[in-house]
């Protein structure tokens, strides 16, 4: 039932979960920046710029980490769409359900530059981040069971190493999260980890450079 | 009078009016995370973080419950879109007072959050809610009148059970209105059936199991 | 001198441009609910829900009508787009106008909620909105200025409709900056007649109801 | 390896990449409206409104120059996409940077508008352009080296005056920095003559006047 529908039914669906999914991501990504907070133009302001911009330091070094880090995610659940030949409604929860957890992330992000130095609030940010990372494996590993949702031309390997690939963002935030209780600094040096390990696994993406194993390229 | 116009050209206008509804669904969704609200990185928060953590529990619950409906019905609206032949002036009218009321949620979200014990709340949230599902079935029932603006290939049958499937919604947020005055989580509850209720009726859905009274799937 | 571009290249320089104004115009009209305001989930609410809410119908009844007005201003922009053959800087910088002036309007709304018994925040607001639909003009009689961005097959008259449909605008808004020094619900009615006068106008409308004058419909 | 990927896969990530661009860039025009600040509704506004849009003004000025600011990086980054073949793991992350950098600039906006006569403030923002317009020039300049992801009909020359063009933002942005600690106005006066220089230097511009050494225009 419903294992092959229409070519091009199924494409226009994807196409416009992913639309719809970029347009969260988008929004999420660029809202951010609200987190770090301006005094009001109305008032006069409390505190000298100089004090106010070196208060600012850790709330936009949060603002970076989290726009890197949701960039990161955005590039994996873009590859997983680029697997696909069509959807299933197990499978716009489970986008929805990964959506949910992005969407929320400006608040731990938030939290975390008002708590600064409260080890509690790397926590919390490093399991909102897990749970980003974990409900993409889970889009992924739905999706490549029995390879049900993945396009025949794909490769296995290159699927095997996809998954590889989504089971280490979700490690790292664990590790994170332990390491938040050492040093806060060295937790949020453990989530940058999570993009430069993407970039450097790079080859293994068929969107990107597609299709490795094939004849054209990489 | 412009009951049939040419096919690209009404199907460009609904694509049009699609995308910028999801736009304006993607946003909606994405800053409910604002109604959570952070403390000021500037200011020596006032609260501890479990406190404050533990205090952000209906918020978030609240965040989480919006999310779910939000998404429910923009893939209703998705839906409904995909049975179309061509949008007219009314159709375009009924979609802007849908999108009207969906932009609308934030506020009684944020105010569901703030006054979390106050039951009038709840009911003010449910109202709504209740206009955005009133919204979505009177879009439907114009474009299905007389299948005015419905493709003739779909059978008669998934026309009317995608009615039954949208009075459904109403109801539920009527009962949800009613359970308010009775208990807040017996109300969120409620609404949370919605979304399960359109899960488990996903089959009628031509979009997404392309037409399944048809040769093809399902 | 860049009078006829290939087909092609023009038309996705519209649709690029066209997608970028949409999606400008749907955060616009998305975080209007913004300026409504939600007491802090983390303070105990000073006043009462019901003085809260009854103090929130002023804030809401002003996002309605702007609701309505940048939906308007969004049909007369997408309409325009339909007309166009191709796009040049002066267009490009045109329309930059109109998006300036569009996603300023939260602002004056918000001032309105705020100042809501004050006649000169109408006016501002009105002056707002005068900006908002004296740019869409201009844009349109750039464009049609011996016809130069308009499509051949497009009737003159249509044109000329078009352009006389595009000065009620801003004359209704000139007429409610005056209203609002005797009344500011008299200038909320004013500002209505603006979408209502241009559903019943729709005819004129090519993009939508596919050129009236031709074959195929109206 | 990896020069020349297949036509389709290479338009369709450029594609997709440059919606996702464009929606960071709609939002953050779009929010910077929100650094205004509108008193709330709910309490007596501490001002007279007259007093209040006289403050206003500083606040305003600075919305109207980042957002004809961020609107000229998107026109210039809109072009260099129309000049590309296909995109490259190091061409998607030095366009993440961009976009890091250009959703920042909510920032200094807003801080710009609360400490409107320090120069600290004038600087600072001056130095946020900075890093935007350097990063949409290393973007350039690595796109072009040995014309890697240039199209090959796209001639030498243009390609050189498109480097040349977006050598001058950078520049006028370490003047207006400059400029800032003389005056903050003429500091804004220099910033504005970026999207003047950018229109008037248009005839390069592959993507709006379409390949101006070639036959059709221009």
């Amino acid at each position: 039932m419903s294992t092959q529908p229409p070519k091009n039914s199924a494409n226009f669906k994807l196409d416009r979960l992913g639309a719809l999914s970029d347009g969260v991501i988008a929004i999420a990504i660029t809202i951010l920046v609200l987190g770090i907070q301006v005094p009001s133009p109305h008032k006069i302001p409390e505190s000298k710029l100089v004090d106010y911009l070196y208060n600012s330091i850790d709330p936009m070094i949060g603002f970076v980490v989290s726009f890197v880090l949701i960039g990161t995610y955005w590039l994996e659940q873009f590859m997983i769409f680029h697997f696909l030949t069509h959807t299933t409604r197990m499978f716009i929860a489970l986008n929805g359900v990964f959506l949910l957890f992005l969407s929320f992330l400006p608040f731990p992000t938030g939290l975390q530059a008002a708590y600064r130095n409260d080890e509690l609030a790397m926590a919390f940010y490093g399991f909102a981040n897990l749970l980003c990372s974990l409900s993409l494996l889970w889009i992924w590993l739905y999706a490549s069971k029995d390879r049900q949702l993945i396009q025949p031309k794909i490769p296995q390997e290159t699927v095997n190493r996809m998954t590889k690939r989504l089971i280490v963002p979700p490690l790292f935030s664990l590790l994170a999260i332990g390491c938040s209780f050492i040093s806060i600094s060295l937790s949020r040096l453990v989530f940058l980890a999570i993009p430069i390990y993407h970039f450097s696994y790079y080859v293994a993406d068929p969107g990107v450079h597609p299709v490795s194993e094939s004849e054209s390229s990489a």
